[in-house]
């Protein structure tokens, strides 16, 4: 065991990409665990774009990170030293770790035990906030069925990855993921089963969703907005839906977006557009965790991941989000 | 009878606001009915901003209006002759008249009886498209509910005014209206029962409904789009709801708005934008109208009327609308 906690916090906000300004690497002495409480090593940090959002000092559905604070994230923590009967060393966890190397775990802070025979990366992607952002903003919100023609947007991210797949299974007559590059394009047609790919930064993104979907998208999974969301709207069909998962486009922009212009289209085709969050959910992770597990174990479903060694590229890590640098779910192995 | 037929035909198609070049006013011979078919007199015509969106070549719930072709509006019509067991002269009839002098009326080209004991501009106003979008609008899109925040944009105009009434009958704890103006503002709070009015014209709507709306919109019916529904988004409350309904704001623009920004807090607030269109709601119609009929015997409800004579002046009734001119429901008495 390391003699200190090494933690990475908010030195200030960023106004654009996260720099090397952004956050401060410091070391602290090992937090000592209470009654009732485990000290517990992270092992793997989740990467996810709203961590970008809580550094911002705005109001969203979390406080924002303070200055000086440890940055916020998901992680995977393994024990090291209890003083709970819960919890043994060995035992891995899931939790709000943040970007640090040790944290206090226990079950009153939200820590909780890994799935049964879940990998810790498979706990992060498929099994995570990940999977089930994918599985309860499709089915729930979006109400998929069979014959929709689903439109994903961050195709080869994380979430839309995961969204093209469980639509294939739901029965969709076609899933169109939208990504940036050739590789990405080719990687979820011919690894992942989408039926075809738009490259929007080598093609005209409105012109290829009126070729790909000529009488119009069911069924649009949104994690990116601006644009992309835009030329979705314009392309909608009679009672199209538009489930908005992330607007990745625009956090780090302060308000210099062109904005939304097709909204009205919503009129024309009677169409909704709806927000969520996965936290809404939580009650409900037994229902989406069993139909992944299925799928995995029918070989329908695939993760797709993108490991970065070392806490110390956390910030690298995040910046590829909006990059998009990585194909799947970025975690951080500590 | 007058011996020809005046009728208004689209002479070009307009680029803002309708002009003396927009429509034509010809004169034909009266159309002689056929078997089962009445001749009727025009006598009201009902003015809607969706006739603006008619007159563009563009892609719409119904086909443009073809150049050379009568203005497309509804209309009150009085059978003057009759071939038809159906039709006795002196009945009055609802339907697509244009904006012309005589008709051809026929059940089968979707001419109907106005309900019983209702007037000719009640039959336009609170018993026709009108009316009955606010009641739908509101109640089967927008799911108003008792203890609700509502704020209505084109408070003063025909839909939205019958909307704020229709919300403080259905127990909605505030409701806000949004016009253009003193006199429109004091009009619906005197006159019609708002809570509260912002004068967008001389307002800064956003701080108005930040002190208005503390705890946030939970549903906004929208009549108008633009920078309106963009400051209604930034102030959703959770859970919030967006009736689009219109967005007049654009209807004489050529794509030069600025666009949205605020999309993304429907993620924040998991909230819903949902647009419609009353002719979804036609087999519903006397669902609304007994509804309506009720609160009007209560006195609870008011219809706003707003009448132009002769119909040589529809283009000059329809930019009211645009202009905000009116308050009330736009008829042009022929």
């Amino acid at each position: 065991m390391a003699d200190r906690n090494r933690r990475m916090v908010l030195a200030e906000r960023p106004t654009g990409m996260v720099d090397e300004s952004t956050v401060r690497l410091e070391e602290v002495d090992i937090p000592q665990p209470g009654a009732g409480e485990a000290l517990a090593r992270v092992r793997y940090i989740s990467i996810d774009p709203t961590i970008r959002t809580w550094m911002d000092d705005a109001p969203g559905y979390l406080p924002p990170i303070a200055i000086d604070e440890v940055v916020r994230s998901g992680g995977i923590v393994e024990v090291v030293e209890s003083n709970s009967e819960q919890h043994k060393p060995g035992d891995l966890l899931f939790g709000f770790s943040g970007w640090q190397d040790y944290v206090i775990a226990s079950a009153a802070n939200g820590y909780q035990p890994l799935p049964d025979g879940v990998s810790p990366t498979l706990a992060l992607s498929l099994f995570g906030i990940t999977g089930m952002t994918a599985y309860f903003g499709l089915i729930d919100v979006g109400k998929v069925k069979e014959g929709d023609v689903v439109v994903v947007s961050g195709a080869a991210g994380a979430t839309g990855s995961t969204v093209g797949q469980i639509a294939k299974i739901k029965g969709a007559a076609k899933v169109i993921g939208i990504a940036g590059g050739p590789e990405k394009c080719a990687s979820i047609v011919d690894d992942l089963g989408f039926d075809e790919a738009i490259d929007y930064k080598n093609e005209n993104v409105s012109a290829r969703l009126r070729e790909a979907a000529p009488d119009g998208i069911d069924l649009f999974f949104d994690n990116v907005g601006g644009a992309i969301l835009d030329a979705c709207l314009a392309q909608l069909a009679l009672r199209g839906r538009i489930v908005l998962c992330g607007a990745i486009a625009s956090y780090n922009e302060s308000g210099t977006g062109k904005g939304i212009a097709n909204t009205s289209n919503l009129i024309i085709k009677r169409a909704r557009m709806e927000g969520f969050l996965i936290l809404d959910y939580f009650d409900r992770l037994d229902e989406g965790r069993a139909a992944v597990a299925d799928w995995l174990g029918e070989g329908k479903i695939k993760s797709s991941e993108h490991i970065v060694e070392g806490l110390e590229n956390a910030p690298d890590a995040l910046n590829l989000l909006f990059t998009g640098g990585n194909t799947g779910k970025v975690i951080v192995r500590v």
